[in-house]
């Protein structure tokens, strides 16, 4: 646990949530500032910064319990799809630097949900640097 | 594995794509309509839809290579951030119907990176719904 972290103080109850779900490794509440109709955020109890430095079985836990939450999100709250997202780093986003999971009910019903997609999914990317990337990623994980 | 899957045809060679890493349960390959320079997939070789149907330890594994990769994309293409992003079902993005993770490498450089955030996120959204649906998802859970 980490002493100035606003998620820490969530899990120990000094700080207040709508709490979701809660097991030996995993907690989720609610988002206060949702981007759609039951927005949550899943945390690992043992605090971790980010993606880079969360323990590979705490990441697990987190991912498992996001997956069980999602499955009720349309089982129990009739969303019609689901996203997971995580930030790591401020320029992805991050704001709280406490790993968590964004579990993002979506809707037909865009009253409920106001998401646009961060890309456009239809523009090819040039070959040769995907090739290149490719190649240096794979060589530095083999 | 199903027939009709292109992602199935890209874990059995059928389908040509840029691999950046395979183990025993994942393979990951670049996307080809990249949001940045890197973006890939991370994906289950044991065909499951989505995230609401992929096996848990599959899950766990996809993460768990995602997170390997996320240390790369940061280590050796020296991305500032990285986004993990899950799309399930088609009201949240989800275009090929075999599950998978992006790995987005994100950059202060803009030249490399043109995502935007897909919502507000300084808009506090109605107390009372945020209580209420805690409640029916965490009764579902109980
Ligand atoms: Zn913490
Ligand atoms: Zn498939």
């Amino acid at each position: 646990m980490s002493d100035q972290c606003i998620f820490c103080g969530i899990i120990n109850g000094a700080i207040p949530s709508a709490k979701v779900y809660e097991d030996e490794a995993t907690y989720a509440f609610m988002d206060i500032n949702p981007a759609s109709e039951g927005h949550l955020l899943v945390i690992p109890k043992r605090h971790s910064k980010d993606l880079l430095e969360i323990p590979t079985e705490d990441l697990a836990a987190v991912t498992a319990t996001a997956q069980k939450i999602a499955r009720q999100v349309v089982g129990e709250l009739g969303a019609d799809g689901v996203n997971l997202l995580n930030c790591c780093g401020a320029d992805a986003w991050q704001t709280v630097f406490h790993f968590h999971l964004h579990v993002i009910p979506r809707y037909r019903d865009k009253g409920k949900d106001k998401l646009v997609l961060p890309w456009q999914p239809d523009v090819p990317g040039d070959k040769d640097t995907i090739v290149a990337v490719a190649k240096r990623l794979s060589d530095a994980l083999a």
